[in-house]
């Protein structure tokens, strides 16, 4: 089937959207995930019991989906599989722009009843050129209008550049929550379960078009027409950032993912040069697709693998230059030039200058002049910023030292990624949650370990390199 | 110089601590350090405008260490480098246990003067068989009764297993808390920076003598007595498990390290080989080694790699699956037995049981009985389990999911890992430590990712092959 644009257009910027067969055994998922909707919201269930509960919402219920006195762009089906294919007539009669089916129980129970059910539900579909999200899925998340994914998000979300497709809901949702939380905010994100009528490479073409989505994530176990998956890739990804997470690394992925989504095995090496070819990213889990989105969207081109790092003091230098090491990048001495104007001010007490260059002392004072030092540096092609809880950049007490590199950070032209040295306390993921926004909201990308953040830059690198066709990996 | 354990059995459980040099600049960061110090606590500074401060922090302050009206067992020394030989005179004279000098500068900066400097304290300390600990360093921590390492710790430390030992001040102040935070608390910790007279083996030495210290972690850089170190290693690993993570396991790591202690490039590949056939397990980070000592510390020993699971759902039971196949450990298919249990109740709809056994839905009911036919089963060596926020068992609201499963592990004999799927909120890492704490004092070692729970389980693997002569890795 061919997806129409301008259905999905409707179905993803609702203006009304209908809810049909939520209940208080699941405490209304997805009528509360909508309270913030900006469009009109209605319920659709006929059960007496759950019709009190939600007029208690103070949301209109009607028992019929032809009752709704508007046009629907959005429906969200929350029935027994049984039902299914009743309430998808009753949505191709009520000319309903889409569909996403929470419902679950089809072909991933390998049941009979299960497979048949989904048979009769693609052929119906088909048949009127209905566009289904789903089944068994988390549908649509739109956080610019309140389109919710059925959980709590208890931090009211933004709305950012971000674009995810991903094959399972749980990935979807946590991503969701993840990336908002560590400053990378999502603009729409589908989560299409068993795919039936829609499938991935369409959430693809349409994120693609979308002006509003700058970086494109994926979460892919399986693809069922993989020319055509492939084909439309390499055209969004020749227009905007593609990072893809796939599931089904190993022989036990493979085998987790036939009882999930029931996707086909791929080879994954097949797979990962395909994907490499038509220009996207890929990545293993969703740390490091929150992270690489991070690096895409901040960064502008990484060119080279040589860091210059500083903010680090003593075992920090080593362990950061250990991570970069391992990610395949190098930490390299600095040019005379470099070392002479260093000699001329740094207090060697306490830390050297090598490179990294120790800061996590009083020589954090001079850091405007040793950061400059590091952008100047022709042996020098990015640079990486240790920041940690508490640290003032050693003037009056309370100035924010975000602020200063993010200051300091605009006339540099190499990138410019910050890693964060914070622990396990809710006090200090408070306080880390809200230097790396405002760390990125200046255009450095920050991230919450050594390890991550260098595996991030590497991801860029791997991405530039990519586009550049540069053999070097 | 022999370590006379006597002596340092003074040093780490002093009733009597002198702290000399503390002041303002540093906002008295000793002195306040030891404000829960349990024995008798003395500044010693001779500046006026300093000593009116450590006056008002109630502390008495002598101007010189001799008129301490009794035994001194541990000095922390915060004096200029300068001054630091004329101090260690007067420890000697004193007959003090042992100091820590915190003071820097010696040939870590790679000046004359620095180098000079550390060679006249070597030989004040050589001829009267003084004990050192450093200098350029953060010395002792000891939670049980109050001796500091100079960092705020906002969270009160509590006493635990864990001995460490580390040649970075850094690494073992971020150990310190990290670890606590994460339910692993310290029994002692030193962090020894040049180890001119006192080095790693001599702490090694003496915590596996210490019966309150059950597992060891180590951060080295070098080490000056090669032969020495490994005779000692494996004299400890033998009684208790020693994790050790190397600084400097690339050329970029080892540069750093000459900047840093100046220890001596080692070839990691010879480094790595030797530390194993001592049978002690390497790390590479500062969260592998927290993970691990908690996999060494509250398993049983591990025999096998094949690891049944279960608490997950869809997405994830893919994601988990696949973190433990590329830690290459197995996720294999059950027995006839169990499945034909399992079948007998699970429900289909919204999940798999293929192994992982989705409980992420209404199958969490019955979690008891899957975890008890994962723990019967002969396929299954291992069982990890999969706890995300606000789980419950399904049953009354509020009842406590950690609790049950601490139950649940009661009769298995299998080991038993938690993974933990929480978000980067305060509120979750709030909820998050403290469920960590509660499976931990059940038994249970819980991780915050599954990459990192993944990793633990094959390290632990890893650890009884060593001991057990076992080659398979």
């Amino acid at each position: 089937m061919k997806a129409d644009h301008k259905k999905l257009e409707r179905a993803f910027s609702p203006k009304c959207i209908a809810i049909i067969g939520d209940k208080k055994e699941t405490n209304y998922m997805w009528l509360r995930s909508h309270s913030n909707f900006k469009g009109k919201l209605y319920s659709v269930q006929v059960a007496p019991e759950e019709i009190e509960g939600i007029k208690a919402l103070g949301i209109e219920n009607f028992t019929s989906l032809m009752d709704i006195p508007e046009p629907v762009d959005l429906a969200i089906v929350a029935v027994p599989r049984v039902i299914a294919p009743r309430i998808l007539n009753d949505l191709i009669q009520k000319d309903v722009a889409a569909a996403h089916f929470f419902t679950a129980g089809f072909s991933e129970t390998y049941t009979e009843e299960g497979i048949n059910l989904e048979k009769m539900m693609i052929e119906i579909a088909e048949k009127s050129n209905f566009h289904v999200v789903g089944p068994n899925c988390m549908g649509i998340f739109n956080p610019s209008i309140g389109v919710g994914q059925g959980a709590a998000f208890q931090e009211a979300p933004v709305a950012g550049p971000v674009g995810l497709i991903s094959q399972s809901g749980t990935h979807a949702v946590t991503f969701n929550r993840q990336a908002s939380l560590q400053g990378l905010a999502i603009n729409k994100t589908v989560s299409f379960g068993n795919g039936i009528v829609l499938d991935s490479p369409d959430y693809l073409e349409f994120f693609g078009n979308d002006p509003g989505i700058k970086v494109i994530g994926m979460y892919i176990e399986g693809v069922k027409d993989g020319k055509r998956f492939l084909k439309v890739l390499r055209e969004v990804a020749a227009k905007k950032p593609v990072v893809i997470w796939k599931g089904g690394r190993t022989e036990e992925g493979d085998r987790a993912i036939a009882s999930h989504t029931g996707s086909l095995a791929v080879s994954y090496s097949v797979w990962d040069s395909a994907v490499a070819q038509c220009g996207a990213v890929k990545v293993s889990s969703l740390d490091e697709l929150i992270d690489t989105l991070k690096v895409v969207y901040f960064l502008p081109p990484v060119r080279g693998n040589r860091v210059g790092i500083t903010g680090v003091s003593g075992g920090q230098s080593v362990a950061i230059s250990d991570a970069f090491g391992e990610a395949g990048l190098r930490v390299p001495t600095l040019t005379n030039n470099s070392y002479e104007e260093l000699a001329s001010f740094f207090t060697l007490i306490g830390g050297g200058y090598r490179n990294p260059v120790d800061t996590g002392n009083q020589n954090r004072r001079e850091i405007r002049r040793i950061i400059e030092i590091l952008a100047r540096d022709e042996n020098i092609d990015n640079l990486a910023l240790l920041v940690a809880a508490g640290m003032g950049p050693g003037g009056p007490p309370g100035e924010s030292f975000p602020k200063l590199l993010v200051d300091i950070k605009q006339n540099i032209k190499k990138p410019v990624i910050a890693i964060l040295a914070w622990a396990f306390s809710p006090g200090d993921v408070e306080q880390a949650g809200k230097v790396m926004k405002e760390l990125q909201e200046g255009g450095i990308p920050a991230f919450i370990s050594l390890e991550r953040g260098a595996i991030a830059l590497r991801k860029a690198l791997d991405y530039y390199n990519l586009r550049n066709g540069n053999p070097e990996r």
